[in-house]
């Protein structure tokens, strides 16, 4: 389609690695300080580890001039629910047909079987096909521990995953899924 | 006492508010890692929260090229130790006579407080006098609800703080401590 040159057409953005799940993040995270403000939940997304090559001190402080991203070996979000510990990865999909594994480190894979012996709750909330779906941490290890494929088909997302949904305030009340999910809707 | 010069006298050396607790945090990061390998516990440090001013794309990732530390508001080190919720900050102090509140945000005490109320384990480490103790969150708060005073002495530390030995592997086995008061030491 040609554009008359005073409209700029919309092009794809690029999403860089860093950026994905942004939009996901953002939602959560405006979630989270909600949980926070009404004393529902402690759960905050952990800060990115970073690793730090040069700084210097200013009188304001410590001013960093050069670091690089490291890969995080435990999941993004963690905290406190009803005396019980949470933890979760948030994940943007732009593929539609499937979830590609390697959105994951080997180490957080790892981690996930983890919290599951040491009692706690961990699940993966996964955006796609315009829908949020919370999948149960143990429902994801099935799948790893079964096949040899490299990517989640969404139709066992869809079929396994529970559908958090958007609302005004929190806009993604995810607890209300876990309340269901491990607390027997008692909380 | 005057040395000959080619002695170099050992210099006290300036610690700089981000480096604090440098040696101590050395010691539980080790001690952290000893837990997870032998699958007792998995409770890491936070990264520091930082905030990217700047950053650049290369082959091989993004690299920030300017950055500043932002204050905590929660505490530097969670996790999960059997099926229960953690939380715990580590100080170090070089007073000898009591324990500077400023080391806290204001955030941090509010944030204590919370985790109490959903039902986490939470204390806080602190190195002072060559020794290493384990305050309880809950006597920590008693403390500061009870006085207007801006530090701790190290009377009342020393009074219902329990010392962590320090040992081989781990370093800090402050586990051994938590077993006692939270668990009953039934583990």
């Amino acid at each position: 389609m040609q554009y008359p040159s005073y409209i700029k057409k919309k092009t794809h953005t690029v999403v860089h690695y860093g950026n994905r799940g942004m939009d996901l993040e953002n939602l959560l995270n405006l979630s989270n300080t909600y949980y926070e403000e009404k004393n529902i939940a402690l759960i905050f997304k952990k800060p990115t580890p970073i690793g730090v090559v040069d700084v210097h001190y200013t009188s304001k402080g410590k001013v960093i001039d050069k670091a690089y991203f490291k890969a995080p070996s435990t999941l993004d979000y963690n905290g406190l629910y009803c005396k019980k510990y949470i933890e979760f990865e948030a994940k943007e999909s732009q593929n539609k047909t499937s979830f590609p594994l390697h959105n994951f480190h080997p180490h957080q894979i790892i981690h996930i079987r983890r919290v599951l012996e040491h009692g706690g709750i961990v699940f993966i909330i996964i955006m796609m096909n315009q829908q949020v779906y919370l999948l149960d941490g143990k429902v994801f290890l099935d799948f790893i521990d079964q096949t040899e494929r490299k990517s989640i088909p969404f139709s066992y997302i869809s079929e396994y995953g529970h559908i958090i949904k958007e609302k005004i305030d929190p806009p993604l009340d995810y607890l209300k899924v876990v309340d269901q999910l491990y607390f027997g809707g008692n909380t």
